[in-house]
């Protein structure tokens, strides 16, 4: 311990950070919120105003730090706004059962450069956007692939090993979890196992750009990633696995994943293909009422450039073709998205407007028809 | 970028404030806690206990700072205790539909000292009593006016200009928000409109003395400010416009508010007058259950004087009058208060004391008798 | 006020701490996570996995310091996991009837060394086990005995005198409250008084040992603390008095409570004794459903012994005994536990793996079976 009064060392590159005088123990903190405004169109051919989604989307509190140890880290979020507590009274679940404050909350161990261990919750090692996170998205909102067959978030135990050979740089993620997604009281004996194998051919990417979206280190030479990976959910009680409502029974689930980046002098391509199988897709209640699980398949492709003023554009498609087994649950789902950001301080300070195109709105009870979506948001963060 | 390790310019007027050694944002935190021991009698004979209210009444946790440039700030403040996030499971709202910690988020524009412009979620500019913090009240709560017509919080856009003739001070605040209130998923098309001017003929109010109770600036001259403001929710989906349980039907009300503020050498005068209407006050569901809007007018006034000690003795007499089309449901309410408040350090840190007269209990199922009311309450924040 | 941009005075020993430079408040932050995975076995001879616990079971945020003087203190705490808040939707509760986030929301004040003076929502002085945080326990979680009959936090007034007989030191507590628990909103007019008596005949353990579980300071010489006490909750709701369900009518509980704690040269040992009684246990509704209160006696024996390397080793034994008024809703309990406990930096940075033998499973239907428990945690907080 360090005399009284002694001051820490502080940094600012991420929030407010300080490292105490005797090094036992750093923190960070930091927040952000996500404001926007959105309207979506009653019809394709009918411009009218069907709903408009104005709210703060997100608003987080953040603390990092290590503790005894550098090789000992934490990594605390918390989310306040009421659309990121992932939870609706009226869904009745007895799984999903009050308000998610905690997304994150995670203690990693890394003995070395090679190997990272964690333990509590945090992001599993799904596809590339959900893992992302929404404060470094290029658009508004994930994709609807992501959407419909994500992994999110769980609790359990993860490992990481990075490796080179020569240029080309390679991740192993792999993950024991308990498969019923954040905050659970208790599991049955059904976890989730989940793996992914990510390949750098052409060498690591700048500060990390592997995981925000856009080229906003503009690569001066390319730099590519491509990744596969699967999650299987023993006895999955959830429509969504580690998310959605309670399932009437449980069943297996797996999710595969493939997505690949490619950044280039500010340009960046990301490519994503998904895949969900259930052995039971739907699930039955004594009284007959049916709970389905979205199986099927899933593409993404947004495509981005960023211009020296730091003004962004970016489209996107994204489409969902579900299984024959659900289609009289689940229509075939498409969506065309533009977007132009500008970045004012990274992704830390940003205005984005988005103008899309979709076959379904979350908003409206008739969702067979496409019809038209545009909007503005704020990101400020420290 | 500063050189990691340099300390940021701390201060400490309104909590815990730092700016980062290259000034690229600030940040201020602050909490406060009001806790309180209340009494509510049987009757106006029979001064048996009825109820106490035993509670922290409010516990927040609040961030201010600016973001990139001075004229880009943010002010985001959380809610924790339970009577703080304004939801009860048991209204089954599909509108307000779990508990609300964000009251703000909320990003400011200011170009230059005329105008401010304003995007995300805060309280609308109403009545001035609603405006004025609970943290800088003179009395325990706020009257039983506010309660009934004020509106509230909501999100959207905003926009203040200030400027002066001669000593005349005025300014004009408009309003562009969602009209369903804090933490709402979507909204239909009937937005809310709100706006309000006040006009202070003797000049501006010492430290922003026209928003915070009792004159504790002590003003050496007589400060006025004269407000008139109407706010018209279209197709209100709640019985309070912004607040309030989901209304059977949609309608649009109107809100009407004057109200003002003298203050001279410890002396404070309080004034308002709210009125509220709708198109369709009663709406009726399926089943024949009504739900209604309060229509009407009322009335609040308060009447203090701070002595050298800092003990502040105030008065406040308030009245609403429904509409006799909700005369129905709603009764005429009265109120009688007194209120001894000493400021240990002005509003931060403050002890206080009501006695109170009431035509209605919210704790009573009986609310057409009257009833005496006496209790304290600390107030303390950084 | 002193001028602008002077650093505080920090200091580092529990969390990030500053003095303002003039001295008007203090601050502290502080959080912790506690994260566990644990396996519950089908039965005593069928080894199998009935059910994982695998959670973050706590994160709290903690804000204490001074304001004004130092004789003036807060303490602030916060509960974000789903299972610190408390509440569950299907309880249908009409008391607690949202998440408690706010754990404790207390403002002292302490005239001189002899009294301390609380008012605000805080743990009352019921056993020392439930007031020893649950972050400076020996086990994973508290006994059975604890669960059945602790009388948990309340809202209201506390007091504390403590005094010395020569090196006898003693500390008499009390308590007037609600009676109704955590964050309610109103209560009646039967409140809860709880009072307790602290005798250390051998003097005062080193820096406050009494009040953390295991002898971490190591006595030089042996330690002592005999506690005796009990709480009057007139008119309970609930059926654990400040906690548990509603109860379908009032009726008057009385806990009592004796507690010894003895710590020497690394050696602790723990022994609590607790009984319930209830004026009218079985709670009848109109329609004919029952809800009781847990009346009967417990047990509680814990003895552990902590190594030169900072290992400990504990064990504990603890029974539950229901009167026989509640006997066909209550089985007899018993617990058997032993513990492992590596303390990295005391009980902030800990490392625990429990192995236990229990007579009930919350997470099972079946009760009335013996069956194993073993599991992991960590514990992490600055």
């Amino acid at each position: 311990q360090s005399p009284d009064g002694e001051p820490p060392l502080f940094n600012f590159k991420r929030g407010v950070g300080l490292v105490t005088p005797d090094s036992s123990f750093s923190i960070n903190m930091r927040f952000r919120v996500q404001s926007r405004a959105m309207y979506n169109s009653i019809s394709k051919d009918d411009f009218g105003v069907s709903e408009y989604e104005m709210r703060m989307r997100r608003l987080r509190l953040r603390f990092e730090g290590f503790m005894y140890s550098p090789k000992l880290t934490y990594n605390i979020q918390l989310s306040f706004s009421r659309g990121d507590m992932d939870w609706n009274m009226r869904d009745q679940s007895s799984i999903n059962n009050s308000p998610n404050v905690v997304r994150d909350a995670v203690i990693y161990y890394k003995p070395n450069d090679r190997w990272q261990f964690a333990f509590g919750q945090t992001k599993l090692p799904g596809n590339r956007q959900r893992v992302v996170s929404s404060g470094e998205q290029q658009f508004i909102d994930r994709s609807i692939v992501n959407v419909g067959f994500n992994v999110d978030r769980d609790f359990g135990f993860q490992a990481v090993y990075n490796n080179s050979f020569g240029n080309l740089h390679y991740l192993l993620k792999g993950a024991l979890t308990s498969g019923e997604g954040r905050n659970v009281f208790s599991t049955d004996k059904g976890l989730a196992y989940t793996g992914r194998v990510e390949i750098l051919p052409l060498g690591k990417f700048r500060n990390g750009g592997d995981y925000f979206e856009g080229d906003l280190e503009r690569e001066p030479t390319p730099k590519l990633s491509l990744a596969g990976g699967m999650s299987h959910n023993e006895d999955a009680r959830r429509t969504g696995a580690q998310i959605g409502r309670d399932l009437y029974e449980q069943t297996d689930i797996q999710t595969y994943i493939f997505d690949g980046l490619l950044k280039y002098r500010g340009m960046a391509l990301y490519a994503e293909y998904m895949a969900r199988e259930a052995d039971n897709p739907i699930t039955i209640n004594a009284t007959g009422e049916r709970r389905h699980i979205l199986t099927g398949r899933g593409q993404n492709y947004q495509l981005s450039y960023i211009f020296p003023s730091n003004v962004e554009l970016a489209g996107r498609y994204s489409r969902i073709k579900p299984n024959s087994e659900v289609r009289a649950f689940e229509d075939k789902e498409e969506a065309y998205l533009v977007g132009v950001t500008k970045y004012l301080r990274a992704h830390r300070l940003k205005l984005q407007g988005n103008v899309g195109y979709h076959s379904q709105n979350p908003f409206l009870s008739v969702n067979d028809d496409y019809h038209w979506t545009a909007g503005v948001q704020i990101e400020l963060g420290i």
